[in-house]
């Protein structure tokens, strides 16, 4: 199995572990789990096969990772109960997931277009896609809103492998090292709340208290 | 005309007509009942022919699946206002679509890709997807959250075709009793609110009270 | 430069400038400006090239789609704090693509297919799936929901330019045309409200006080 096999299955794996403690969240049936594990763990790698036109999609061609999923919801609906914060496990797993996949991503995008633009926008896409399926259809605030890192931290992993690959590193050992930088940015962003700096009223600014045409409450400025 | 053309022109007609439902809840316009009604009407079976890459997708094929759609948006917007419990019929019919659409799913899923658990996987996501579109559209609590049988259905109806057909059984009858079966299932959620038994709490889990690390407040267990 | 591709550009970098202002509006970092700016930009257009089965993808066979939006993120990262109305800067920007990509949709899907109705639906789908998509992951509500109109502005721009041409008016002179008809529908729609009657209560309609199965708060009428 090299890498590249693993961290795709890694990624598969973890995605439907979070898609499956969405659904412990919202309290679903044995089938709800399932579901959620399914689309939450195919989903970012189904986008991405899609655009680049590999046919046939990954889960189509080789059920295994339908296997894997089952198998994740199942064993997630008997020990998510025992689990006392969910939501954090999920963040983690979430971690590893975007790790893996933004490298999964890249690796492919780069072999299929031969663009490091649309390696590393593809990397970014494929790790982030199955969470935002993910938080829509269980009506969570989706977590690319969050402040913490977390497209920053799909963004690094993608761009490290593809910059490492054209510089002429190994493609193992660059992917091995990508995932370690994205799996550590996202980690410190949950465990200390690291963010890049947001959005920044400037200077001088005037924040006006009445909207100037008060004809719709989205005017907000 | 056969049993499977019957079902995919009813299941995009049912679902056109629950997005026109849908629309007639927001108060739209009857162009937002026409975009609503084309939207669910054709968004399962597009990302089927996306998936199992059958081109051209089939409302590109054949604008007959479109003229249907806008026939049943017309059909609502004078009808729509005459009904006493939209949200109710908007059920019935999204059930009678699943019921059409997880068998569809399953016999193209089953014909391109000859793997079982492909073809109950795509049953499961034609019946679902379109629905799932129309409630995050309109903004409403996505039906999948619900507690009643819902996936299950499309699931039962999906996985009942796949093994009568891979038992020898007719196409044809299997794929009749496979969608009165799913249309039973979910008719009687809705009626009875049946369900199969959702998460719970193990005996002996300690709900804490205070969240240990107070600094979020997506920190729910 | 052709006057589509002049459309396909600026479509892209309006769109592109909406995510973004999405993004500025929810104090995301540069980061999740560029991912909203992206997303946003070739939404509406990959999902037409998906479903025309047009390989590569737009910005996958030309890098600079993706450099045009970066460019957007960047510079409304910026001056995004200088505007004092946020909203309605991103609803004119919007109406702009719309306009633009309605006519563009409409022509690639008559390209293609050779089939005025599935080039309309086409033109309306490209227009108006970016808008949806960003207003989904940023958690606003959809502005296909609101009373204005916004897909009829899509629509009036598709249906005229596919008219137009199939009457044989020269190509660039009806995209030109159907370009302005859009965008003037579409202001006139933000300036002055204007709206298509919406869902009315038939005259003889009783409206139930009490549902008659009090079972489920969903059963609204």
């Amino acid at each position: 199995m090299t890498i590249f096999q693993f961290l795709d299955y890694a990624g598969v794996a973890v995605f439907a572990a979070t898609g499956a403690l969405a659904a412990s969240r919202k309290q679903l049936d044995i089938i709800g789990f399932l579901f959620f594990a399914c689309f939450t763990g195919v989903g970012g790698g189904t986008v991405r096969d899609v655009l680049l036109d590999r046919n046939p999609v990954f889960w189509i061609a080789n059920a295994n990772y339908l296997a894997v999923c089952v198998a994740m919801a199942i064993l997630l609906y008997w020990f998510a109960p025992m689990v006392d914060q969910r939501y954090r496990l999920l963040l983690w797993l979430d971690a590893a997931g975007i790790a893996a996949y933004s490298v999964m991503g890249a690796h492919i995008g780069l072999e299929v277009s031969g663009s490091a633009p649309v390696a590393i926008g593809m990397g970014m896409l494929t790790a982030t896609f199955g969470g935002i399926m993910r938080d829509v259809m269980s009506g969570e605030p989706s977590v690319i809103l969050r402040k913490e890192l977390y497209v920053t931290a799909a963004l690094a992993g993608a761009a490290h492998y593809v910059l490492m690959v054209s510089a002429g590193v190994d493609e193992a050992l660059s992917a091995c090292l990508a995932v370690v930088i994205a799996f550590v940015i996202r980690g410190c962003a949950i465990q200390f709340n690291w963010t890049l700096p947001g959005y920044r009223h400037r200077l001088g600014r005037v924040v006006k208290q009445a909207p100037q045409d008060g004809d719709s409450p989205d005017n907000r400025v």
